[in-house]
């Protein structure tokens, strides 16, 4: 005998394919549906149905958007264009409230080895905007991990020659954090990028 | 400016209703949601709707069924009856295939100060289906806990006049654990409860 009907097991392997959800957590998820009122459970599904529908990418950064251009587009200084990898890194750097530019998400980062080239990735996209004139400066705000760092160091020769200057999120020991606990590649860059007092 | 356009934030908002999921989590599956094939996303929202609207609860044991009679009230020994807190303990029991008898859920606990009184469970059902004959045991497997074992114990009292035998699962040292991690309860009922070999 399954142990779970035909619905349930539907529900669940629906929810196993969310990131970092297990068939234990899943389960747990299904069965809260289950317990909800029937009108809860309708809203959630809707909400699903709407973002899928509704969510479509800016013309200009690549973010999340309803109407073509994003509300960042349209509303904050394009002179400084902020590029990251994913929408949910905007997300990130919105939340420290200090950056009132705009954004260009890249939608990945440069990984040959799984076939992503720099084509594959919304770069002419980036180079159209800085041509158009009036972008100052291009914050690289990439992860810091291998491709991240590539991406970064290969958009800076591509940008550079256009006459904008392009920087670096600085990279070194969190803050609150222990010495204790860098591993080691930050604790060199921390010493390396050391800064007068 | 909000961080999210309305059907992101919406959908953040349904996914945060999920046990045990915060606002990151919740970001982190409305994302993938938006990154996944329309067909899938529909197909995911689609699951929701059909489990809530197919899954009702058998008449007989109280467990999640899509028909009147969940499968294991049609095939199993109705002899031995299981008597659990919520269906999930349902899989629980039947993940170590070895348990061959029905099932009896009572949908909660009996926890006075949280307004959970005898007769908001399916107890009535419970006695019903001993009163009819036929049923020879029944173990309590409600959780080990204060409420878990009040309603084991008020069950007991309820149906041995019945001339049943009521039966509880043993509690002790949980197999392949350490004594050192054996909190003083569970170390007292180990030790109570010990065996001669």
């Amino acid at each position: 005998m399954d142990t779970f009907i035909e619905p349930i097991g539907r529900l669940i392997n629906e929810f196993s394919k969310l990131p970092g959800v297990g068939r234990k957590t899943a389960q747990r998820y299904a069965y809260h549906i289950i317990g909800m009122q029937e009108q809860e459970a309708l809203a959630f599904a809707d909400a699903i149905v709407n973002a899928k529908k509704k969510v479509r990418f800016c013309k200009i950064c690549g973010n999340f958007a309803e109407e073509e251009i994003c509300p960042i587009c349209r509303e904050r200084d394009p002179s400084v264009i902020c590029v990251v990898k994913e929408p949910k890194d905007v997300v990130c750097i919105e939340r420290i409230h200090d950056f009132r530019g705009a954004y260009h998400v890249l939608h990945g980062v440069i990984d040959p080895i799984n076939g992503v080239t720099p084509n594959k990735l919304h770069i002419r996209e980036l180079v159209e905007r800085i041509e158009k004139g009036n972008v100052q400066e291009v914050i690289m705000a990439t992860n810091p991990d291998v491709e991240g760092e590539a991406t970064a160091a290969y958009l800076a020769k591509l940008l550079k020659p256009l006459g904008v200057k392009v920087t670096r999120l600085s990279r070194g020991i969190p803050i609150g954090s222990e010495l204790e606990y860098a591993d080691e590649a930050t604790l060199t860059r921390a010493l390396q990028e050391r800064k007068e007092l």
